[in-house]
């Protein structure tokens, strides 16, 4: 496994195409060239490599996971039709207009739509939203994470399309509390700070009908079985289609550079890289996990 | 195996939703109670359940899948890049707007515009066209497949649609032949007959990594997780997301009431039931399915 | 004159389709009879039949002009290019499918995300904004217009649609003021109230190529024929060019029930009546219209 | 007016922009500075300037017109509902996608879907619809006009699009005749040879409530203020709206560098020069039509 790992690694270094997002400052001061890889097998073994493997970065869109895992916990699959649907729109991670077209309820949850969409819904107000989102955070990711208040605050200044989405989706009666409150905790979401092996410990617990590394049991396995089915299918936006071809995994992508992928019942796998393509995906992180689909026999249709 | 498959008909039999395809006068002609399952173990076994089970009946769409293999054989993805891609496309299965908004490319093979790209590629002359066809057939089917010949005319006679996106290919430059020869070949491609049986031993070879239930590999590993990744992403057109969360299947559907569903290594499945819901997809074969993937664990994600 | 006008409203009275505006409770509380009708001669004669003429009700969309005539005047056609286009959009006045697809700039000025681009152009802060607004709207209308509070307070509660617009038109780079404050001048503008001879009287400045009824040149000829045009190909939204053909009057419509129409050099028109199609255009008003088109030779192309 | 002609064609000659049609060969062959204007008076007088003003050139969608003219008076405006609407479509000329998703009816007869569809309603076979044609080009341009049977050959060869539009609108249930022949209609349609003379002779027709220049009745005033009206909101595909504010006249344009424009009881108007921008409008044409509105007092709104 070690030797894979490296040769995947060795072979996402010779490529450096993709630009790091830079929409806001703190991406863009992320170093170029880490990139690493960390895999949990599915008795608990970890596998890393890499550069920068300690190194904590916002979350960005890895944690729309967050969200639709603990509201499918809390409220199950049922109750959450009228907020959002589990399909693949086409369209772009932020498009306005396949909301305003094929509306009123978004697509799918990792769509940002989608995902403002049930941030709307996280029960309580707004300290216990933020607590019901650490805790999550604790049991999905391992331990607690902090938030980036720089990139909180950037991204809060320049959010202006997620408010229109967001004013869309009220319009559209999906919210019905404050607006910049949602927003915030939307922001605050995205703007949560987690290393590699956090995002493994999520991938292994989607890749083990719900258990963690330690062999408890965190969600249901009807809680998994949705959110694998939508990574497969959604999971980086109008680009899931061939990422499922080229890995078999279903994964989740994050402008940082983070890409979460799941091998069911093989490996959770995490990969970090922040040189990323115009769908938002990680360059060198897809190479790496193509690797590992192709050596170690992983992916999902063979 | 058998008690489960028994239990799942009788679950079907419940729901009367839905109506038998009605745009050619063949289809419109179904038993509309006829309702089967076949399934396809690893080691070759097959377990059917259901009334009808030797009735043959039109392929449809499913017979996309036939072109997609044949060619992703014969010429491999590379080749295939400019002539379809594999993305959902978040429309209806013969959406010309998404042609001519998202292309030239069609998103994938499993849209009309995708598969009237695709058999604008089978090499050779319409004869050959046609015996490369039967011979795939016989090889993904386990026998050789005859032709409707009414559904064939009347798919001909009603194509204007097809004949419009087929027209719009060659305007973006897709089809170099004649598109009435192309767009024959792709009537013929639905119109090829088959029954349950039939088409789970073309999903065993897409379950068991291209290895017929005899134990002969027909198509390369390379072919089946093409094949099976756009089935879980595309395969239902618009549905396919819901389709994926609900049963864990790759699946097919066709017009004429088949769901062609794989569980990797686990089984091929075949269902059919003419009353279709409004994305063309069995209501009584998608009951079926969800009841194998809860009853035997099946569902891809777990 | 008095004599087509008695029959216009008499053919319009035979009418009794359409509904009253219902989405704020101020609109749905008008009089579903009040059926009116005023027309300037350039020589500055009014003319004028129907009940409620004296009624002030709220400009709604018909006010979109007046922003819209401000800046040309104060900035002139080719400083606002930057901030609207001068196409008919074939959408929705509220579209916003549109601007994300077709942007980053609204395709005209008489639909709600140009007009509101237009707000944003406004001089000065709030209270200066304001102030341009009250003196432009005695200047055109004729007289001081106050604003319904009420009317206000209700399009500012219901007005997510908008922000939506708003925020979409911030991302565009279109809004650098606060988007709330940018609103708020919409909202007001909305909200001033006049009745029919007002709207008359502004029909008549841009009738007679900037002239006011008593002769005085209240906006210039390059203001004019940009107005006007825009009034004939973009005044009813998607509803404009049928308009055009049935009345030749280059019209603006509003929801409270008024449509100010343009006969150039001919006449200036102002209708009211509150039960509106889906389109928002009132269908007694378009009746009136047509018959005076009809019967006066009116009709721009003869 | 002379004067003003001669002044318009030099401020015309300054602009080299643009570029010849070329998708087919014979178009490609134009003499790029050909730059003419033709003027009829209502009084029959015609006033011509610049060069080339004998060439005859094909008239592409200016024929447009022809049927739509044609339909108006043999049917009228009622029974031509079905076949065709009469709103800008926000769209380019060929644009399948906004026949697909605001169909089934084409938006307006400018476009070429529209002009299919009026096409396919000619009364007769197809050698009486092109007499039919040849019938209304002689009262309409005020001589027999030629088919340029090269580019009606071309057309016919690169129609593919033009045959995508007309399959959906067959699907769609506009055309019940084969759709080869209505094509072949519609081509030979594009490929009548005129020159601006003639042109100016149509555009006198319909700036003169019917009357030819000769003061003959050849339309009635119904069908002018239908075909007028549509030219102003509809007669230059997604940049009519600009036009009409820029020049104010009602106009129709052609990719052979056409532009026939009208102003209403003032002027019928022609002008020639084939170096077009991306929406297919003549650059030099449009600068003429401009010189004239301004220097003249011409606009429609003044």
């Amino acid at each position: 496994m070690q030797t894979v790992l490296e040769e995947a690694l060795e072979a996402a270094h010779k490529n450096n195409d993709g630009k790091i997002a830079n929409y806001i400052p703190e991406l863009a001061a992320a170093d170029a060239e880490l990139t690493n890889v960390a895999v949990f097998e599915p008795d608990g073994t970890l596998y890393t490599a890499g550069s920068g493997l300690e190194v904590k970065q916002t979350l960005q869109s890895i944690a729309k996971l967050v969200v639709l895992i603990g509201l499918l916990e809390d409220v199950g699959p049922q109750a959450m039709i009228p907020w959002v649907r589990s399909e693949p729109s086409g369209s772009d991670f932020h498009s306005i207009a396949r909301l305003d077209q094929f509306g009123p309820v978004p697509s799918n949850p990792m769509l940002n739509s989608g995902a403002i969409s049930l941030c709307a819904h996280i029960p309580g107000n707004a300290e216990q939203q933020l607590a019901w989102l650490e805790n999550w955070n604790k049991q999905l990711f391992g331990e607690h994470l902090n938030i980036n208040t720089k990139v909180f605050a950037s991204e809060r200044r320049t959010g202006d399309r997620n408010r229109s989405l967001a004013y869309l989706l009220k319009s559209n009666g999906l919210i019905e509390r404050d607006v910049n409150e949602v927003l915030d905790i939307y922001f605050y979401l995205c703007s949560f700070e987690a290393n590699t092996p956090n995002l493994a410990y999520l991938a292994h617990i989607l890749a083990n009908g719900g258990l963690n590394p330690k062999g408890e049991t965190i969600v249901s396995k009807q809680t998994v079985l949705n959110v694998v089915s939508i990574m497969a299918t959604c999971g980086l936006y109008n680009e899931s289609g061939t990422h499922l071809v080229r890995t078999g995994f279903p994964s989740k992508s994050g402008v940082s550079g983070f890409i979460l992928a799941t091998a069911p019942r093989r490996a959770g796998i995490a990969v970090s890289s922040p040189r990323i393509n115009r769908k938002g995906t990680s360059i060198r992180g897809q190479i790496i996990l193509e690797h590992l689909s192709k050596h170690l026999n992983w992916h999902f249709a063979l």
